[in-house]
């Protein structure tokens, strides 16, 4: 193999994220049928990789063309019925366009809103409960729009406490793959996620993971699914098939972006899942203490507790704002993302630290982010406290 | 640019076909932001060229990660409401399942169903009309399973006629790109397919192009549209959006799949079209001619006006099943498909020539699987009846 990708500037924005060159490669795999007996190892194998990124043994994974709002789609058509109400854990952009999606099928939504840089706690997640009951709780692991990390495993232990039927349902589009996630001991129902997040894979695809209890739901709801596509009805047959050796047909799948997506689940569960999840840790550690003490500058979330491993969502000193930074950075070769959240689009920018960049620091882009903005902003007056 | 895909089987099922070096270093393009400018480029452009495929100039693409299938949430979730009546002109297999989905959203299916290798006539589909008023006429363009071909131009025609306020839909899944379609001369509502096939593009794309009209209807429906990804309604501002060169966020776009679109358009439209649609002609009937003059055998379509370019289903002579055929090209590299529909499935096999297969004939392709089908055939005794 001596595929090398096209040199092209760093991609850190909280993805897409930076692809490995064997990943970028299966992803040119030549064209072959969705029904050969190597296809369907292959995506056999996908499947049951899948399974060890989230740790579980019993949820059935579901992998789909799409994107990480298709998942949405797919929860709210199968998992709830007109008139359902559902709770939404909302701590930014992502829990608002999530109850958009929810509505659209006809459940009532209720938030349960955060203000920014904070997620629900625990007395009132236990207190909302109480009022109604609910079909599901999401909650949005990572919000990409803040950095904003919550804790779904305390979520699923307050809904089994109070609301023991209540689905627990993770958006888990900026944590798969970054973030810890046990879905079998943390009891959650479905974990969603998109490729080209914390999986190291272009964007493309639509992943969800659904617990067994959920797949019940599915198979007895009294109305009928609404959606064609987004019914798991037609996807569980074809998963199965799959993972069996038996290729079912339903839609055309995405085969090269499967391949890819093979290629980056074989690197990552080549190495216990915890050991990445702690060099996300540490790498995220060692960013935002560089934000915080030789930058001098703000998060957006406002305790390290609740502050994501995946990405850093950074306020802008007073004085300075994105065409100040984010141009200067694209000079040096470094993409970054501007503001999402609309209360305060203008005065932050995001950096995502996902998959090889937190994982490989032999490819030094971490590094090469932090000296260019320890420039950027020594030149523009908003040096470093120190700088050791 | 040396990059060469790995040696692999031929692949002459009727899609996903053979696909290009270019095409396929596009889809390993490195990771770009989805916001950046020379991907917001790439995807206007795509949008623009893939308006020339379909000879439209007001007809708008919706361009998102999926598949075919996708195409037909889209088209029953935008454009039908509850209880709408739809006329499907089913020729097979596919519009068989287009009508599972429209009846999943709420549509009420009459199917004009034609025999097994034709399609619903001129007289049926006036008469058809006459009955009830239908929201809209659906038609497989070329039904992957039969390889029977219909004339979405005459079945326009007609509903122009006799009920002009109703859509017509046409399902181009196995023919935009290799079958002449006219989208704006015919008067077509909407035109889907999936990347594939005739674009020669690995899948993992919906292609949707929707008349005015029909985007009128979706912008003043009465009710809500029932789907979130699939609305139409969401994904109208992202494309006059990249259109126009301002990126706006819905869902991540499939950034490397769009690149391998943007790379395949690009050679498709750097020659005129119509020259495209008579080389698939031109391979599509020395292929047909092969197998009726040289292997003496039927094909599904029961007459050459009703066959499709884009592919050949052919019927096993008495006494040859697919085991004594399929595994013999297989040992020779190359590879076809079996039957699928369901009332016929054992007794055909299906090639498909679409993309570069059909255009590039100094790749000896279809060369290559005319020899060896000769050997095959002749081997076991169904030979030629002359081979000049």
């Amino acid at each position: 193999m001596t595929f090398h990708q096209v040199e092209h500037p760093l991609l850190v924005i909280p993805g897409p994220i930076e692809v490995s060159d064997d990943v970028l490669f299966a992803n040119a795999s030549p064209s072959q049928s969705h029904m050969s007996k190597s296809f369907t190892e292959t995506f056999g194998n996908t499947i049951r990789m899948f399974r060890q990124v989230l740790v579980t043994e019993r949820g059935q994974p579901i992998i789909t063309a799409g994107s990480g709002t298709l998942g949405w789609d797919m929860i709210a058509s199968n998992l709830t019925e007109p008139g359902d109400d559902v709770l939404v854990l909302n701590s930014g952009y992502f829990g608002q366009s999530f109850s958009d999606c929810l509505e659209a099928y006809g459940a009532k939504v209720t938030h349960l809103k955060a203000p920014i840089g904070q997620c629900p706690s625990r007395e009132q997640l236990a207190e909302a409960l109480k009022f109604k009951k609910y079909k599901m709780v999401t909650v949005t692991h990572v919000d990409t729009s803040t950095g904003v990390l919550s804790n779904p495993q305390m979520v699923s232990e307050v809904v089994r406490q109070v609301s023991p039927d209540t689905l627990v349902i993770v958006d888990g589009v900026c944590s798969v793959g970054s973030e810890e996630i046990r879905m079998d001991e943390w009891s959650l129902d479905v974990v969603m996620c998109a490729s080209q997040k914390g999986l190291g894979v272009p964007p493309g695809l639509c992943l969800v993971c659904v617990s067994e209890r959920a797949i019940q739901l599915v198979e007895t709801r009294k109305t009928k699914i609404s959606a064609y596509f987004a019914s798991w009805l037609n996807w569980l047959p074809v998963m199965r098939g799959y993972e069996q050796g038996k290729p079912v047909y339903f839609a055309t799948p995405p085969i090269q972006l499967i391949c890819a997506l093979y290629t980056s689940l074989k690197a990552i569960t080549s190495r216990p899942i915890e050991e990445r999840w702690s060099k996300h840790k540490e790498a995220s550690l060692d960013f935002k203490q560089f934000v915080t003490n030789e930058l001098g500058l703000k998060q957006v979330p406002n305790d390290p507790s609740v502050a994501a491993n995946s990405m850093t969502a950074i306020y802008f000193p007073d004085g300075v704002s994105a065409p100040d930074v984010i141009p200067k950075l694209f000079e040096h070769g470094i993409i970054v993302a501007g503001g999402l959240h609309k209360e305060i689009k203008d005065k932050y920018f995001r950096i995502g630290h996902m998959g090889i960049t937190a994982i490989d620091t032999t490819r030094h882009e971490l590094e090469k982010v932090k000296d260019t903005l320890r420039n950027i902003f020594t030149t523009i007056g908003h040096a470093a406290k120190t700088t050791d």
